[in-house]
């Protein structure tokens, strides 16, 4: 069983070589003149696991791989590659409806593709910045709609994008409501491109934290609008506390390059868990010593397989591949170290693997 | 030769599987729903090396081992345990008096049971709290108090949790009398349970620097009562660089993740020194790529073991096991690359077991 | 090929052993009693690469080897360290002009000493400390300093040590003319000894962006002078975004222990490369597993290799040699995993080791 706990819809329609190239990066940047997206440890990972799925030998040069693909069209590419991936549940992050600028399969579409269930993680700061109302009722409303848009969608999960759109470094507490209605009238009065303001974004984790689903909360590295040192976990420490009593579990993504303080966080508090999704494509050849650091402090029954796919089905399978194979490696040298038994690989594997998200998420 | 240069006393009592495993953890939280304490990097360490001193096999089930434990009586794996680990020297933090409610050995019964010579590490804060006066003579009373109490117990070392009580983040200079004072007075107010204040805690760090003993301080990864990064023992640079004058040794504790911060300040100042108790138990099969990092930046003659062990006597056994372990699996891989001789490895395992301490703390 | 794009340059005459051992290390105190300059990670690796040079064996003990190096004198021993370290070309800042209080080889001696060509690395700050003008024409005067002196030296790249003068942690934009007459006012006023008012550094770094010319930072480790938090190149997010639109090349030299900070914003931003100098020697027999770290997120057409040596010939072979060494090991481990191929193998080596360079500073 492998359960992807965190992930994004893929791209429907076919991708030109460098919007391909485009998605094989966290950067929304061009490339560097004179550099290849596939000179990075994720370009290295996709061609040593995505071209078998397509019938070429792994490690084919990235130019043959992507004339393969074109010819076998996105359609089937996508499906291969998904089906490849063995997954047994995505459970999708709906936030964003767009790739490179493309729109992405629907779920239906991506369940079908993969031939896998497909469960939805609603993102806060996408539903309140649709909420219509004035300031006053601002705060209820945003809470009316994530409660409703969750019961609609039959959501296993919310996220929010915190650290983006702040920081991680909010004061702990629940806004008092004089100040939310404040910043609501700021809010309304503007733009209403992107919610940016700490008070209301602190607003929806309570909100959210009254739902009782589990909150995933993205940390660590992800594209260029991020301030990486300000998407360190360990700033959400007083956060953390003071959810603790609503019992909601908190799930820090990502976390890399602070992921042993996010492990440290899962080792302290019995709510918060970690994912090593994102991280485990993107570190390719590294993938096996990225886990063992997550694993220095994390109790194995709160570690989390994801593979934070977004945009490419490649990611998919790199992602699951890669994880696979990283944790065996990883597994079979404690073995041979004498630091556990086969019975204890298996344990673990089977924890990371799918026993923690289904019982996280009830599924 | 292996010195301890850091750790606690254990549980006297009996102790039942709930409390045991409540303390294979730096959490004092309840184990999350469906998570097992021995599911984790230290249990893993715990069921390694521990089960052989009881007469079973390593690796042994965790509730064999318990089972085990409770058939020969705390008393008798508490001294099995001990002598297992081969220590020669304890140097005893004795600012903790309990472990999960339970009272900890004294030091003559912990010596007596480990086979081991004891020496003590006075905690600045808990003499502190202690002292009885007015405001205006708090500041001279309580380093009156930790020169009185050092000598009576013949310290060999201070410890200050700083990291804890407020953050490393002080400013370096010795407080004036005036705001000491002033601070005294809210203290002396107040219920008297915790000393938080900075000015306070910073006073007992230029008072301790006094007495020229060594001063430990905690620093990194510890219980859910701290704030992760305001413990990067980086913060206190400017404070190193305050006391470097008096000559004073600082011992920055377990460090993690910031020990290859931790490394570079020893590796800077003279009078820094590093340690890897608390992390090389807790990072089990990961304990000899732990210490690699700290080998890094870190001058060898300034790297100190210790099992930072507490409550649980199977914390000294893994710590010791484990540091022999990992130290010997990471040389003998450097020396497979040709990085170092035979007689390199046995000079560096010298200095870190014990030849470090020896000097350090004039043992 | 092998380009060391940041060093600098050695030590004209004879150096006797403590002070030879001084230049073994980021600190400028004294060794801490009981210790010695090789019992370290970099001591490890000049004992296994330089002794051959000089004759003896790899891994001869110090005293042999420093008795050898006195043998043979200064000049030849220089000669036959950096010969063999088999560099085709240096970039060296010259804003450092002595070690140890000892005068540093001129350019033209370093290049014949070292059989290899020489570029130069314009220190921003040490060029501005020179100029001379009123308050009200200081901004310009230095712009202009900036321009006319790399412009007669034939600058191939600039450097700035923001880190050690203020810290990474500035504003992002262009500073307001007002406000650098005034900081320039308090300037010209003082002993003039190191500039460290953050207008003026950031005025700097604008007026250099204007040359075209790569800027080289200073971010992570070095001398005791830093405030390592404040040198975590992800302070620099900020910067980079403003200075983005000038397209003008930001290296972010050295960065550990931060060094996967710095390669995620390589990996972001298309102008930003990543630097992996100084780290490699000193890290000594863990530079393959830096160097891993380093080579997770960043791209790989975006790292360069460097020595940073300063002072001694023997840091330009280590750091020649464990790179080589270091290197090799990594992407071995990595074939035997089967994550690339060889052909991918020499790639990475080909790029990291002189074309990234070559292109980034068209040598």
């Amino acid at each position: 069983m492998l359960i992807d706990h965190h992930c994004h819809s893929v791209v429907a329609e076919e991708l030109d070589d460098t919007a391909l190239g485009d998605l094989l990066t966290e950067s929304d940047r061009p490339a560097a003149p004179g550099t290849s997206r596939f000179d990075s440890a994720l370009g290295l990972a996709v061609r040593r696991w995505c071209p078998p799925a397509l019938g070429l030998p792994a490690h084919a040069p990235a130019a043959d791989y992507l004339a393969r693909r074109r010819e076998l069209g996105s359609t089937e590419a996508t499906r291969r590659l998904l089906r490849a991936a063995g997954l047994d549940a995505l459970l999708v992050d709906t936030g964003l409806t767009a790739a490179a600028g493309r729109p992405l399969l629907t779920l239906p579409a991506l369940a079908e593709a993969a031939a896998t269930p497909v469960h939805e993680v609603v993102r806060l700061e996408s539903v309140a910045e649709r909420v219509e109302s004035g300031a006053a009722d601002w705060p209820a409303a945003a809470a009316e709609a994530l409660a409703a848009e969750t019961a609609r969608r039959g959501a296993v999960a919310v996220k929010s994008v915190l650290a983006y759109r702040h920081g991680l470094d909010v004061p702990p507490g629940r806004p008092a409501r004089a100040a939310l209605v404040r910043a609501a009238e700021d809010w309304l009065r503007g733009p209403r491109e992107r919610l940016t303001d700490p008070l209301l974004l602190r607003h929806l984790l309570w909100s959210a934290a009254e739902l009782g689903l589990p909150i995933q909360l993205h940390t660590g590295f992800g594209d260029p609008d991020l301030r990486l040192h300000r998407a360190d976990p360990a700033l959400l420490a007083d956060l953390v506390r003071a959810l603790e009593p609503t019992g909601v579990p908190l799930v820090l993504l990502h976390c890399y390059p602070y992921h042993r303080q996010a492990a440290w966080l899962a080792h302290c508090f019995p709510q918060v868990y970690v994912d090593i999704g994102l991280t485990v494509p993107h570190t390719g050849p590294r993938a096996a010593a990225v886990l063992g650091e997550v694993l220095e402090l994390a109790p194995y029954g709160k570690v989390l397989f994801s593979t934070d796919a977004y945009g490419l089905p490649e990611l998919y399978l790199t992602g699951a591949a890669q994880y696979r194979h990283g944790l065996a490696a990883l597994l079979d040298d404690w073995r041979r170290d004498g630091a556990l038994t086969g019975t204890d690989a298996e344990r673990i594997t089977a924890q990371v693997s799918g026993t923690n998200a289904t019982r996280l998420y009830r599924l």
